[in-house]
């Protein structure tokens, strides 16, 4: 016996042109999706225009299920989502991407075999489709203007799985080479404003002094302030007061 | 003074190809977003291509704003994200989409103006327009092949805000004419099957009768029958009777 896969599979009803199939192929995989089945694509299979257009992604294409009918692509399949607008025709629950790949990832940690149907250019899946599957998948686009091609909504479909598995953090601090400053060298900047600052006469009238330092401290403690960038601003007030030095001298 | 807009403009920088401009229009208006800003196209703006590809979006195109440079496109944003790889040469937080578009959210409904920049094809965004953002947006693509292209870019992106501001509920019935059944219902299909198969003789052998039984209750509970489907069984059962009594009736 074969353990249940770990992802859903990709479906492709009935796909007209091969270059929407390899850009099917190409949405998958760019979030690690890999298997896909292919039913009844109209210019038949294997396809040129679909390897072309997949790239990287060719070893989809290579390794997808053909069938030639969408009920035997879907045999051996537990629990199966069909894309595509609302049918007022069949009763059947309309979920949006983000439930249906909630749903799909505990279904699949419960064992189960689960696909997701994506029917074909323009025309989408027919009734037939529909009705073999559990549950439809309708993306929440503009209703003045819908009109998500085939590759886009695989490609959503892809990236909802993505997301919802995905141990990406939702923000990291990218630091090119250092690091926060600390309580300490935010402090030592402080002092190194105040003193240039109180040089230059910039704390005036006197009455407001101790509102404007805490206003300049407050500033620098809620700036997310680098250790490069503490050095920069000594650097930049260093070199401004020696500047003003030199041409206190000259004149 | 104008009132700060309710969504995120989008910012792309130096387009290469007016198709590409153009399916960005459409990816965006597909989830209602209208604010484009267009920074030193390539080709000329404005672009028949672009208008081309945009059909029914062209109405973004019409409006959008033409700028010569990035800091000029942003010089009325208070916060700025860049979709791009992470840089490691420039020390910036870097988001999912997701957590960009919550940020965006919160962001807007305190009245800020916030831009999201998409770089060129191939090339992508430069440090010298990175430098302009406040944060880094970064899909979470598949390592092994990166291979998102400008339009499906902002398509996520804009998916991405739409699925938070959407009111579209995770999951609807869509009933064809019906509802569910109540209990009543489904206890009298319940006892409709007991009777025509006590008469079949399927409760067999008779100290499993009870077991048998609870798990046909079980069953028609746990299925979300609807009215529609019970009054369907019903004739089912009814015609199987009628057809075991014709043949009976000739034999």
């Amino acid at each position: 016996m074969s353990t249940a896969p770990t992802q859903p599979a990709f479906v492709l009803v009935r796909p007209q042109m091969g270059e929407n199939i390899g850009g099917a192929a190409r949405a998958m995989w760019n979030f690690g999706l890999d298997r896909m089945r292919v039913v009844a694509p109209r210019d038949g299979w294997p396809s040129e225009k679909a390897v072309a257009m997949a790239s990287g992604a060719g070893r989809l294409l290579d390794e997808a299920g053909l069938y030639d009918s969408t009920a035997e692509a879907l045999r051996d399949v537990d629990y199966v989502f069909a894309t595509t607008a609302r049918s007022r025709d069949l009763t059947k629950p309309v979920v949006t991407p983000e439930h249906a790949m909630t749903q799909a990832r505990a279904l699949i940690a419960s064992g189960q075999r689960v696909a997701v149907m994506f029917g074909p250019e323009r025309a989408g899946l027919e009734n037939d489709d529909i009705a073999l599957a559990n549950a439809i998948v309708s993306v929440p686009v503009n209703p003045a203007f819908p009109s998500l091609n085939l590759a886009q909504c695989v490609l959503l479909t892809a990236y909802e799985w993505e997301r919802q598995v995905t141990e990406t953090p939702p923000e990291v601090l990218e630091f090119a080479g250092t690091r926060f400053a600390n309580g300490q060298e935010v402090e030592k900047l402080g002092d190194h404003f105040e003193e240039r600052l109180e040089e230059a006469g910039f704390f005036f009238p006197p009455h407001k002094a101790a509102h404007m330092k805490l206003n300049l401290r407050n500033m620098l403690s809620r700036l997310p302030l680098t250790l490069v960038d503490v050095q920069t601003f000594h650097g930049m007030l260093r070199q401004l007061a020696r500047w003003k030095d030199k041409s206190g001298g000259s004149s």
